[in-house]
């Protein structure tokens, strides 16, 4: 880019005020002219109001990250139910916790004071920790009774087929995740099924299943092979974001829009943190596509961006 | 803690709504009951509140980081002129970047697809970058013809005297740090401020000039001394942290509340990364305080922070 | 713990040297006596050890991240021959990074000064970017051309079987991972194996092709349940290392040794950043357990923990 | 570049062997031909390497972060003791730390399972904790009654001055950072120097103090004005990293040579994570250095360069 080229897209950084009576759009509006994470995480807003006015995007989700038990599974519910997210691609520990909670289970807080609390004692009293949320032993006796009296069809469909009869067969519930992929037939993919407390019940109880995983693979390729417009949100990386991208990485139309939310970084060359950048020489990501990583918990962006959906749409 | 008392204290994670007309107290109050760093935000609020409703509580602030140059001085300026911060400690570069803004200068911000931009052609064009903002060299210029022209009463005065004197001097503006702390009289202390532009170019123009840090040092011991109720919110780490930690080391009161806003982590053994738990070893934070550390870039938290603190007073 | 107790316990750091002459061993015993993660990578060095002398010890090894691409096939493969890994537990992509080496191709590394390279560019050369390794594209053809010729026997085996399968028939190479595995027998799993450039192919040329997973997730709890002394050794995180974590859970023995390479930190609440203390309350690793995490890159701390076992042992 | 050009300074990723008898010199040729990190280390001991033997070098190094007491006193000392820095410029914590060692005191360290130690009972027992490091209360007493002795000759002189005859009068020790440094004649800058234990004591016994910042600014100023080479290494950050890179904006060379270990990034903005690419846009570093920073905790890099500078040498 020619020097005066650069120079006419330069603008001044906007040193924004808040006033009390602010909303979420206001807010999101003002962080779009500042800089570092307030800026990309303006700017994954805007990307994904694009993603949703889009009528030819197919908007891919990728959920890592134990974000029910972080008490995020509402926002995801309400992310499928608004119909901002068209494809989900998510770990086998988010699906274990979403049917803990459906089948009426908790995951449960302490104070911050209790963070010294010693495992070995937690151990004793039946209490997994996740940073600072425990799950209870007994939830996976719920989760058991469920599995258990499965009647499965058919022991070589797709984990998405499975996940959707799962779905179905699980009690109504306002928050569930895979209830309500269930009712808008949004697909769940979980390559890395077997990797999972869920599975592992499966696999006590049905000892001839053999989900095809393979049929998965090539229906996300198939999926992304049709799309006009891929639209991806990444949230956490692992499985679920190189998933995705391998799917787009072949097909004719590689990702037009893509949002990562994570705190991993690309120094260490790890998929997770690996930049959008990156993702272009791949052919996952279009040298078109409009993008953002935003470096930051997603369990405070994540509620942030659905709030600004949900007002700017 | 008896098994008992441990559970007593347990209570389920809030899978919580947002619906489009929240307001912001509402969703602070949803994310205290989920996990991770939503729920350190949002205790940090909580605690935030405390701090200015203790008519007890002398509120130390500290800042490093490029906050100015990234839309924030706003921010920064209405926590002080809210009465949210009644000591505030900083690095040169903010101040620099304060004064820079102040005098009608700009920090600049291009567009996201514009991050390759190559650092030897900035160079050329005299832009100097600060991740995805850049700053014009000719702020340095404006800067110097300020400080040249300053008449300086005492050249053994203090750092903070002296950054009294500079508020007083700068023109009226209604974002700036230095006027808004002047006008407030918020002393503000700046222990490496040598290490600034904003001094090179006053040891440039003033060659007698010796401003006393040890002044300073001893000030805020003194101010800490005296303090019933210490607050601490920490933005960044770095000198600021540990200058207003070590204040408080050997005070009869140590901080009664503490937050801090950063990035780094504990395991590289660094101070800014530390926990604030660990400061209760060494007294500077009480062992019955009320803590709470968000890992999340500022630039995202402390206008969150702040839009609470205004709805919430 | 008593304070008498405690104090017991507690030595000075020890200020060492190194002498040019130095090996290996003698600057890992140094680091022993320190702190931060040079303290963590000297215990980990002695844990591995331990591991390594404990005949009762079966140790599982997770390997997440582009390893292969970054130069350390090699040093994987010789953890292998060595005997330093019973079970190995890793991702796709390390699995089609080790195929293409093993078949001769490369990846190929720049100048540091390379750095800015367009990724636009990068994809019109058909080179794929990993952080600052590239893939050229003509490396899947190969891929593709020994896996369209594969005869695989059975279209239901367990995904570690067909492994071991892949293993026999790639040619002779003295860096293979799958290579040095067939040979001596060493299980390989890999749980989310239809996320990979390989499985692609396979699914294109094997269209029956059903691996079963479920084989794999119960066998590898047949191989925990029956250890009598689990060792754990996690790089990166991710899959691995909760497929290794979760075959441990139900258990009667959990892991008696731990160690994590990673740069993931606990606070965000993945599992991949989650301390290995974490893992004492799901009863995955035992209370008594001798563990170790450190925050390094992989590049750096892998070769030195070899070189260590290789000259301690 | 245009692709061919490009395409040849690509070359192959090395799968290198680590033989047992290797010596440091062998594993850090292998790492040069790898990636990610691995790669940077060994760049960056090949440029230190390249600045020693540049006769016109000026090695300017930057330390922040708790490294005396992790036990890196020693390995510091070597590196002043072999000639390898020539500017020392660091932090007021680091001196305390110093002091502390050379008058005979000790930081302490427990065992890895003692982490878990409560902070309050800690403070009860006098022991100041650093991440797994403690620091008993008394060394400070050690450190008062040394500091309330010196006979200070000019209350006005700069600080380096001050620490110069701080190097002089502490008693011989062969570990001593402030010793080597006196007896080589290597400047320490320290902007924050109030900012630490020792200046507290310094204040409090000695009340007319006022040891000049500005001379020391001017004074680095006019080294790195009359440097021809200048090299420059950072370890962790902070203000000794910014005050290094400030007095090389305005020479007429910048720097030659830059490395920096660190474990910060730059995504937040804040300068210790600022890539040295970031820096040839201020001036700081030149187009033409050659440079590299390697994200790893300094307790492990650095002894790592010593040991190689000391056989590469």
């Amino acid at each position: 880019m020619s020097n005066e080229d650069f120079k006419k897209k330069l603008k001044k950084v906007n040193q924004f005020k808040i006033d009390k009576d602010d909303d979420i759009v206001e807010l999101i509006s003002s962080l779009k002219n500042t800089g570092f994470n307030a800026k990309r995480l303006a700017v994954a807003c805007e990307i994904y109001k694009e993603m949703i006015q889009d009528k030819d995007c197919v908007k891919f989700f990728g959920l890592a990250g134990a974000l029910v038990p972080a008490g995020m599974q509402k926002i995801i519910h309400d992310f499928i139910e608004e119909g901002f997210i068209d494809v989900l691609v998510t770990t086998g520990a988010s699906l274990t916790h979403d049917i803990a909670e459906t089948l009426g289970y908790h995951h449960l807080q302490g104070e911050l004071s209790l963070k010294e609390v010693d495992d070995s004692e937690l151990h004793n009293q039946e209490l997994n920790r996740i940073y600072d949320v425990f799950l209870p032993n007994k939830v996976y006796e719920g989760i058991e009774d469920f599995v258990s009296k499965l009647e499965i069809s058919d022991e070589n469909m797709s984990v998405s087929s499975f996940l959707k009869f799962l779905g179905d067969e699980l009690p109504k519930n306002d928050n569930s995740i895979l209830k309500i992929c269930a009712e808008k037939n949004v697909p769940i993919f979980c390559p890395a099924f077997t990797d999972s407390g869920l599975a592992l019940q499966l696999g006590f109880h049905h000892q001839n299943l053999n989900l095809n995983h393979f049929k998965d693979m090539l229906k996300i390729v198939d999926l992304a092979w049709d799309t006009k417009n891929a639209g991806v949100c990444v949230v956490g990386g692992g499985v679920p974001k190189n998933f995705i991208m391998q799917s787009l990485q072949f097909c004719p139309n590689s990702a037009q829009y893509a949002i990562q939310i994570t705190m991993d970084r690309p120094e260490q060359g790890g998929l997770s943190g690996a930049t959008l950048h990156e993702a272009i020489s791949w052919g996952k990501v279009s040298e078109k596509a409009k993008f953002s990583t935003v470096i930051a918990d997603a369990t405070i962006a994540l509620p942030l961006i659905l709030w600004y959906l949900l007002k700017a749409k």
